[in-house]
């Protein structure tokens, strides 16, 4: 088996995470997974959704977009079409669940950080380089509020990173790039954290149904690759 | 341990698989997971998306809904709302991917199946329950286009069934209602072939995170639930 | 004369009223007028839209939906258009408004009542089933709130019911089925107190004008045809 | 009984129709009954909407709109809303399926009659004032298009015109204004030919049911408004 | 050069302010330059939109609409579009701009004026007929406030008019019509105070770029038509 | 007078343009001034609007965006608000009116060109830091489009460049940044040809009415600095 990248099975692309992207966000991180990248920022807002009012708890919600031309062909705007498709749904709803397990929200007082992943250019992987490039930029934003007085001390934080990986040709793959994705059989997104848990696992057979004898190889791999990524977090994260 | 439902670890609810449950649309089925009952309606129309055009393929495409009165508090109708939630459009692109993995589009000529899940009472596992009573739905509207001379002969179909397993204080259990669902610390939703191949698998942490020795377990007590539901189909369809 | 459905023209339909249909709601009926089958929930929630808010009145209001497959052709969901059309929206302010008259808003208190009425089946008739459905759910959620001490007496209800008539070949007919109604010159909706007075009467046109002398004899015979209707309610509100 | 506006019960209010309002409109006519005013415009666009395609048939379409201050508080636009309401819908199908009354639509073609009423001014009355000026302004279009070749011959039209009736205090009224329509007891929209038969008869009761009795008495009196409105429309009508 | 209406370069059309127009609001004006008329009113209501609150100081906002067959052809109606044009938000946000201008919005309360502008027939211009009629009605409003109590005494109220003018072959003109405006190389709407100052100035090359002297000679023509709106103005404010 | 930026009164901030800063579009150019940072993509499509097929001519269009975290405050995603705002569409049918003016569309043949500015970074001048990026990125595209054989060859540009300015504390200032915007008195946004001719000139007075003298000085000034956008332009399109 060859893979359309070159690329070895467990072979990731080159990823990396620059902090301190954009100005104005309480984080603000540029993730790229090859050439896909991703702008990751997180937002402090004071205040709750209703349902945690009173709670003394915080909350973390996210939200996706792609540029009309981050892909191939252009894309409609889903500003201009009126409404988030089902993707752009399902995405950011993942983002935010992975994003949650990260820290504590009772840590965080009743206080909301919004997650923006917007794709400046897709070439796959697009959902799993968001969540990895996120939990660094919700690093930064603990570390301004705790800076802001926000936050009495920085709380505990448990890294999230995510990859996917494939079946190829009947072989498993690590990171998928667009190319690899439209042509693999099955398509499994992985996030994990840094303890080993399993924090989400989706996996869609594309072509012909999995056994778990694939799943398993390809959890295996989906493992080695976020080490690798938690790796990277951790020393972006050192650097001032 | 002890489920809420007082089931054992491994049983399955009720479950019955009601056809020609409504008289207009070519397939219709009632599925009943205990309390949890949806109308699965398959109807067929002549003519694909502009993307399938001209190709002689055909498509199968699904969407879902809750009466609003169908859980526990009202909903607020999504009809009226002008928009359908993230969850819906997540389930309806779930159970659409899941029933085109049922049967070759090419041989549904230039025809479009439209499923409709439409939940009328809801106690966990509604997207499981749908996927199992719309592949008995598809069935039959396959057989009523042989009938009409809308396809020449009856198609191949790999049966799709579908459940819920989770981690109950501590312990796989099978198909969960939703009090369990509500207390699992994980809930994971597998959908299978009677090959027994995956076609999806949908872990999500609800609490903690979860380890591949309790994935694997959740997925093999899946694998006997889905062998009861292909056993239930099987019977249904046998039965004029 | 003869009938399509080969009913006397003063015949209803067989008509049934199941209480209790789903297990949620404070009311739930399912209501079948022959082949239209109507599931009719009522739901209740303290407090009241925001020009009733300390007047110590209560509210009563409907929202009206039909599934996709319910009639012959598959209509696209409403939900997934994004807006409910004209026809949805007129049922449903004329369900509101004969459902408001069963019961002195005073007496619910500063609570909500939402009549949800889902054609699962429709064939002819969907508004007037809904509406003499309706109103035996809502006895049943009047008595969930007396015994949840939301009330402290039950209030007086005059009960409300209601059927289509119209004139097909030239003679007034009762109760008309989809077919019926697609063939009749005169549509009229008749919704009456079980004293005998009008709260609603809605007629048009289809092909030619109507005199009064013909809309004095549909009312005579729908007078006839909710008689029946009030001794079906009240036989099944008698029931436990 | 002392009508609030000084007027007998059977006398309407001063009603004028004024052709030719504005000036882009194949007709164009503004309506006022008393402070009432509506501009009924009529546009004649070639082709018909998809099911009469290729039908050689004809349509007539209505759309009605309030400007946000023509009541006494300001109410939201609906175009800023992003919605027509539930009113609004109603109001603009009653007014459509009166005016296809007035014409047979073969002798159209395939030609599309819009037919917009704004009403500048609310008063009540403002749907039965719409239909009454419609009306005129749909004649005026239909001679220019007989002028413009579009149409070989005038078509036959049977004019139409609407008026409301009311329960005040115990009696029967006729062209119920604001203050009277609020508090009536029951509300009448009455649609009828110039030879006398009903195309529409809408009543609701608003206080407390009405009888059969109560209903033919408020019918003879529509019959008497209308019978005035159609002299007037006929006199506009032979003016140039 | 002759122009298509056979004006002088330097000649406005005829305009009236008709002051009252509508009975309901607090400010109606209908403004006519030539053949563009446009309904104007101003309603009042008690409190401020968020960002105001507790500030002690009033606001004004502005809608703008078309009547469908306002135009020479119909458009479709914005209310069932479902969404106001990319036109009508620009010209309505110019509208608000420039009335915020003309008084000292300290001097308001914290009371909201609305400016409804809408065109009941268009023939070029009514952006700068809405706003030269719109600041009629607020001073009319303002008294009404006055009488009201609403406000202790009539504020200070700076007059604003608007003109277009344009270069029509190679020629400023003053005031252009539809048939000017579609035919002129450059487009420029002028928005001046009874001072002299410019509150907006939007100039658009329509086919051809303009130049500094071009754009100076246009706004010398622009001064001398806003003198003639201002002493119009003036002049309907004075009657009573 | 001091600058907050502590620029001189002509002294434009730091501009760059990046060719090729993205790898599907056919032009893409990230355009920076100062801090405001604008992603630019031409996508070309074939095919043209409605309104222009058959003609043999092309079409120009333009959608803006800002990344929701560009600014200082989090603002709402349009995507999920389900609509563009007034200001959104304001300036993206500027960006479209500028650019067609750039080259002559007759000359693209009947090809669609979508001009996509998104805002990554905000600082003030977001609209003319989009056009002046946005043109060079066109004819990055027209480039694409000669060498792909959809043009016979490179039609004429006339390259168009964009600036603000504004009367800062009684000055006039050019290419105010945030701080400086908010607190002019009069903002002017410029948009010049290579040829020194004006394609817009939008002039809003902030906090008091401007006068011709004003106007016309700012113009100057604007003249400077399009003078250095259109060297930069040059420059950026000679490298490879």
């Amino acid at each position: 088996m060859k893979r359309p990248s070159g690329r070895e099975a467990d072979q990731m692309r080159q990823v990396t995470l620059t902090r301190h992207y954009t100005k104005h966000a309480e984080g603000s991180v540029l993730v790229e997974f090859g050439d896909t990248k991703v702008i990751c920022t997180v937002s402090v807002e004071a205040g709750v959704p209703r349902f945690l009012r009173g709670s003394g708890q915080g909350w973390i919600t996210a939200e996706y977009g792609m540029l009309p031309r981050s892909t191939g062909g252009r894309m409609q705007r889903e500003a201009s079409r009126g409404k988030q498709g089902g993707r752009t749904l399902e995405i950011q709803r993942l983002i935010g669940r992975s994003l949650r397990a990260a820290v504590d929200l009772k840590s965080l007082g009743e206080n909301t950080l919004y997650i923006d992943c917007d794709v400046i250019q897709a070439d796959g992987g697009t959902r799993t380089a968001s969540i990895t490039g996120a939990c660094v930029a919700l690093v930064d934003a603990l570390r301004v509020m705790k800076q802001r007085g926000a936050l009495k001390k920085m709380p505990a934080v448990q890294m999230i990173a995510a990859v996917s990986v494939g079946i190829y040709q009947g072989e498993p793959v690590l990171d998928l790039d667009y190319l690899e994705d439209s042509a693999a059989d099955t398509d499994l997104n992985v996030v994990v954290t840094d303890k080993g848990g399993f924090i989400e696992v989706q996996g869609t057979a594309e072509a012909a149904p999995f056994s778990a004898e694939e799943l398993n190889a390809m959890l295996a791999l989906a493992k080695q690759g976020v080490d690798q990524l938690f790796a990277l977090q951790l020393a972006a994260l050192e650097t001032e």
